[in-house]
């Protein structure tokens, strides 16, 4: 719709980020609210970490507003200050999307893996009884890793620049897959069918590699979750290197689908 | 623009109130920003009194929130929230808008009296040496009653329900402009060039009248500053008496642009 059709009845939904700069949500929900007329606009607000718990207590008391979507850096945190978690959301401990229920609590959940995985599936990709490399532990990671364990991945090895968030990672994971070999590692821990990048590194212009394809058999697939650019200097190296790849687009679009839906509206429709 | 457009880049602007359904705010900035190809959105936020606190603490986290309009009932308690105030907001003890300054802090106006003199004078309607009759002497009031003492009204007579924010705002009045005859007092207290009514009584279906306008002397002009309904209940009567009459909607134009300008902008252009 026209942003001049916003008005005193419109409902609200906001991504809370830092950077925020790049994010699409609020275009794949504007252009499906426009699509079937419902009186909602998705806009971006810019929070820095430091003031997530000051700006989500003045959140919650708008009361036109309905759901939250968290990126970076706010995705571990806000686990904790949501009233109620889905079952994604206390595996993974952390969540991307909060919604406002009808008793006026908040109920968080995470959709990161679900995307991610969901992606895999639509590009022809199986991910039951894989083996799979993980960079990256963060909010991201640990939803990744989740949904990665409930498709009925067979072995994971994770890496991550925290020591003590990566032990706690694969204590909840253990927890919850007992059946499944999850250990920390390196990408030298193969072979691997899967090799996943869930850390910043690429992000932007910066160029960096999160860690470096080449040395993996031709038949891995490489996947990122970084979204701009579109060809990260890692897919950029595993294309060059002959791996299929699987860009942060196609993870993004099934979380959007599978967070529209915990919101109550139909993305693809 | 349309809604899909929005993306992390947007600058947000939002009007807070409760009731909020009435607004017409958003529409006059978004359909400005459209015409310019600004890329921002203005929203309105459903916030009750009691969380305005809270609410305020953490809209000020956004970093690409440039501007808050204020509506009922946060007029005065804005008042103390923000970092500094300009003349208007400090004689009237409320304001209706706020800024983010270059250093990151607030600063907060009161536009709505501006609005109103400028509704009057654009109406053709003169104030300098006219004696009035405001009704209410909250917010809204305030600042239309400090308006017409800055335009050089020469009698004011006000009637509020609260005794002690009716003796403070006539002291704020009276030490700003002690050459103006300001005093408490009722319609009955006339003959007046302008009755205003600067209170709610009137907003949505209550049918209600803040004063009976029928022994006005004929050319007494009645306005209210209630835009929804656009005709009020006091304005349906004032003109079956035989008066002159101004809709709200004059008021919350100029106020519009009074506030437009404040955040940089020119809503007429």
């Amino acid at each position: 719709m026209e942003t001049d059709k916003i008005d005193g009845l419109t409902r609200l939904f906001v991504i809370i980020g830092d950077p925020i700069h790049g994010v699409r949500t609020p275009t794949l929900f504007n252009e499906m609210f426009g699509r079937k007329n419902i009186n909602a606009v998705f806009v971006a607000h810019h929070l820095a970490a430091g003031d997530l718990k000051t700006a989500w207590a003045g959140l919650k008391t708008i009361k036109n507003l309905d759901g939250v979507v968290i990126t970076m850096p706010h995705k571990t945190p806000m686990c904790g200050l949501v009233d109620s978690l889905g079952i994604n959301g206390r595996v993974a401990g952390a969540i991307n999307a909060a919604r406002r229920k009808s008793d006026g609590s908040w109920e968080g959940d995470m959709f990161d893996g679900i995307g991610c995985v969901d992606g895999l599936k639509r590009q022809g990709h199986e991910v039951a009884g894989r083996s799979a490399f993980l960079m990256g532990i963060g909010g991201a990671g640990s939803a990744v890793a989740s949904a990665l364990a409930h498709a009925g991945v067979k072995r994971l090895v994770v890496q991550d620049i925290d020591p003590l968030r990566l032990d706690r990672a694969i204590g909840r994971i253990r927890a919850a897959y007992p059946e499944l070999s999850v250990a920390s590692g390196t990408i030298d821990d193969g072979p691997f069918d899967l090799a996943i990048n869930a850390t910043p590194v690429g992000m932007g212009d910066s160029g960096a590699l999160p860690f470096d394809p080449s040395p993996l058999p031709a038949s891995t697939l490489v996947v990122d979750v970084i979204i701009k650019p579109e060809i990260t200097p890692l897919l950029v190296l595993a294309q060059k290197t002959g791996h299929p790849t699987q860009p942060g687009k196609h993870m993004h679009r099934g979380q959007a689908i599978a967070v529209a839906q915990f919101f109550g509206f139909d993305l693809e429709s």
